[in-house]
């Protein structure tokens, strides 16, 4: 307690630590989704086929994952940095989540249509349609509430709890999708030969165990209380730092 | 700004609302859990049969899901108790959701060894141990720092935040797991069927999405700020309250 400058240090420390943590899980998550489905489900195409619909795993897990958390990140990493340019880059990785995800949907679709498959009947769909449809509208609400430059500030402070909640939710409904995603693959396609140990149900179960770590570090950088952004006054005196430092004594919403 | 503690009391009239909201969730989760397995599945026995297998669900969603949740909310329902009297709750909640998932847990391994199915195997087994195995670890840890009357405050206040985050972690990921379980159970039983929305394969899903809206609305009643525990003066001199409180300027670590 009287020495928390000095904790605070040490806490800044092991920050580069956690931050590569995350980097290597999420990078590793998507390299072993990729090797997945090129090795063992014959690559990636856009005909209809098998390979159409390995587009899709690659692409939810490198939008909705990888650069999901990466957005999130962007906080604490660029802790130092203008407000204004983080929020961008914030706003710009979600984008591309968002596109690349799209781009994973309809490889998914196209590939059930394509082969009377009937869509949206599995629970793995229906938390992923609702984690995308919620993203879209976070990702449209961030940008009128943070970015548009004359949404008042006590709406700002109002939402911004709200954004930093369900961003996190959304991540774990996101990565619990995956996990569902997974499952399903598997049971598809090594039915009578999963529960004998083979080489592709553990590869795809280390790959659920990876994506949980992913979020559970992702998590714990952004929340933990000394890896926060610090206060910049001559941001609140501009007031492009959003005014809640200001309202709960702490900064515990402040992303 | 201006009219914070106004913003407080508002805050706290919608709180009974929340936390009704959560109660509502949980047992719709555990009743249609029930009603699954009992209606679809042949109810209830202790004998190496698919009945036995049913226990497990129900004990699952009952403890490391409803339990679980209730006894993380026990810190803002009882926000003006003693906080002796909420920790020794909160740990006999977690202790009853440990019996109870322990039987759960016995109950399919039981079911797979008298039906020769292999254990251990799927994605949802792997999941679902490294989340029990955690929260055993995490129930004897928070016993030892905060009910063991001899830890000093200085290690209680470093493990709280930790405490704090692995439970609302491990939360999602038992959360996650009972989603790959019904996704499991459906494609063992309606594999042919559930692409053509049968009831069985709705009524599954819809529990999955229950489940999703039970871990948000827990996680959000418990990290909303307005919502936590105010700091009790009388428990800080009497040291039995944690003195993170102190620690980081707001109480944002605080359970």
């Amino acid at each position: 307690m009287e020495d928390s400058p000095q904790r605070a240090l040490q806490g800044l420390g092991s920050f580069p630590w956690y931050v590569g943590g995350t980097q290597v899980l999420g990078l590793a998550c998507v390299v072993i989704t990729g090797v997945w489905m090129g090795s063992y489900h014959g690559g990636y195409a856009w005909d209809g086929s098998g390979q159409e619909f390995n587009v899709h795993p690659l692409c939810m897990v490198l939008g909705l994952v990888f650069l999901y958390g990466d957005a999130i990140l962007v906080y604490r990493v660029f802790r130092n940095e203008s407000k204004r340019n983080v929020k961008i880059l914030h706003a710009v990785l979600h984008l591309l989540a968002l596109i690349i995800s799209i781009v994973g949907i309809v490889a998914v679709f196209d590939f059930h249509n394509h082969n009377k498959i009937p869509n949206m009947y599995s629970l793995h769909s229906w938390c992923g349609m609702l984690t995308f449809v919620l993203f879209c509208v976070q990702w449209l609400m961030g940008l009128g509430f943070f970015l548009f430059p004359g949404t008042l500030m006590a709406l700002r402070s109002w939402y911004l709890p709200l954004h930093v909640f369900f961003g996190l939710a959304m991540l774990a409904m996101s990565l619990a999708t995956c996990l569902l995603g997974i499952s399903e693959k598997l049971f598809f396609s090594i039915q009578h030969t999963y529960s004998q140990f083979v080489a592709e149900g553990i590869l795809g179960n280390m790959l659920g165990l990876l994506l949980v770590a992913f979020g559970i570090l992702v998590g714990y950088v952004v929340t933990r209380e000394d890896f926060r952004r610090p206060p910049h006054p001559e941001e609140e005196a501009l007031s492009v730092h959003f005014k809640t430092l200001t309202e709960g004594g702490g900064s515990p919403t402040s992303p």
